[in-house]
């Protein structure tokens, strides 16, 4: 494995670096910012990278957040940017139900509605790409099991289980219960594919974890014996997939930009980007870089060293 | 590994049979009754063994129900029990936290609270060991997660987080929802140990499955890496320990009554009673217990068989 290259304070490296790629994807918290304090280096970095001409893409693994949501919190932070350059796992899990999925799954095409297990980032998605959902915000589904719940669905009662669901897709819930947990359940052993925006087990918040979207789905994939979701937030490829589908990019000209080797540096690595760029600013250390099983083309101290040279 | 003996029909079998133990432990869904059916047989063999001075005990995974809540279910099946013959998961937990972890555990003397992720019946068996207690059925954590919980949580202030919980015990709980699942997270990242009633990943009702407790404790297990709870349901024989402790039994005369052979059998060898026996009424086949991993000592068609021939 080779050492990566450490750009931090080499003009002439990052000045062959910048030229190398027409499209950097970036990961967000731990590059960006950090919590609530964004890095002094970020804005100025951006605005370097678009007078140059390149794509910037903000990639974000948050489900629970639709795109122009997301745009909303990159404006909060000070960074400024627009609708098509954000990319959520969300997004991308609609993309795939409303593009890709009809191929592949012929046998589900008269069955296209979604039962949604998360917030309302999920539910926009879907709405944009034109596809049917049911469950996700509706305030029906937020109540106690009762015994008619279990009968109907035991007998698979078009009253409490709708026909024409062929996906479950489960994101972060902060409203999460037992009810959904059935309604998914029922409709996975119905045939139903089992989808999940992420699998990120913890949410950073507060300087502390809590439950994510990963966790939402454990519960289903042990009452299925073990079964995992086909999952889109980075490191899966049908994220990267995704992203390639909308900006119909060179891969060999891109470079994913994150604090993390094992998902943000291993999702460039897996696609065969042409070039991981990983930043000091957030989860991994310099030894995980130099010296882990995943490590980044390149990497700088931090982001903005690429214009404080 | 050794054939079951097969007892249906041969007086002589049984009688020796019978002879050998004094005590029997009774799986009950699938070995008594099926669903709301109770077998014919089951009255009439659970009064003979009474008549023969054999003492017998109904062994429930069930964490939702309290001991007491349990005879009434066996009653309203039509089986005559006292609370003293149930011995049910949490029951199990309640015993186990109340008498064998201050000794195991003399760190969390101090620390002597449980909070709760389960109905009523953890509560009431918690109760009866006087074991202190919060979470479970309380109002208060039937709510929405705020900001505030977030940050009071990641501070570990004890507004939100009881210094003294030193245990955190999940069962089944149909009003699960996103805040128990943080409060148990932070209190085991805390040093609470993580136990669970049991690790069953379903619930059959109505003919279909549903959530189990097992599937209530899969978040956690996601967000802590991997750590599994200590479990009291069967097979785990935490159970059998505090069976043994309760009634000080000697193990080479007990015998476990069960229709499933990974669960209830396996319960009985691994603890090793001196028999077991198998029931065809219930989950596992013939082929099972005659050519399956996890034999019984002995197999009948149905429970009533050994007063009927």
């Amino acid at each position: 494995m080779s050492t990566p290259d450490y750009l931090t304070g080499n003009k002439e490296a990052i000045s062959q670096f910048l030229d190398k790629f027409d499209v950097f994807l970036f990961d967000c918290d731990g590059v960006l910012w950090s919590g609530d304090h964004l890095f002094p280096g970020s804005v100025p970095t951006l605005e370097m990278l678009r007078n140059k001409g390149k794509q910037v893409v903000f990639v974000t693994n948050n489900s629970t957040k639709s795109r122009e949501d997301y745009r909303k919190k990159l404006e909060s932070m000070g960074i400024p940017a627009t609708v098509e350059e954000v990319f959520g796992s969300s997004y991308s899990a609609a993309i795939y139900i409303s593009r890709i999925l009809p191929q592949r799954h012929p046998e589900l095409k008269k069955r296209n509605k979604v039962f949604v297990v998360g917030e309302a980032g999920i539910e926009t998605e879907l709405d944009s790409e034109g596809v049917s959902h049911l469950g996700g915000t509706d305030p029906a589904y937020r109540r106690d099991v009762t015994p008619e719940d279990y009968k109907l669905m035991a007998a698979g009662d078009p009253k409490a289980l709708d026909p024409d669901v062929g996906v479950v897709l489960v994101g972060l819930d902060f409203h999460f219960n037992y009810l959904k947990m059935c309604y998914a359940y029922h409709y996975i052993k119905r045939g139903a594919l089992f989808l999940a925006t992420n699998m990120d087990s913890t949410l950073p918040s507060a300087g502390a974890l809590f439950p994510g979207a990963g966790s939402i789905s454990a519960p289903l994939t042990k009452m299925l014996g073990g079964q995992e979701p086909m999952a889109f937030g980075k490191p899966n490829q049908a994220m990267m997939d995704a992203i390639e589908g909308k900006f119909k990019f060179d891969r060999s000209r891109a470079c994913m930009v994150g604090d993390r080797a094992n998902t943000d540096i291993r999702f460039g690595l897996e696609g065969k980007l042409g070039g991981t760029l990983g930043v000091l600013t957030g989860v991994s250390t310099k030894e995980e870089f130099l010296e882990g099983d995943t490590r980044p083309a390149y990497y700088v101290d931090q982001l903005g060293d690429l214009v404080e040279t």
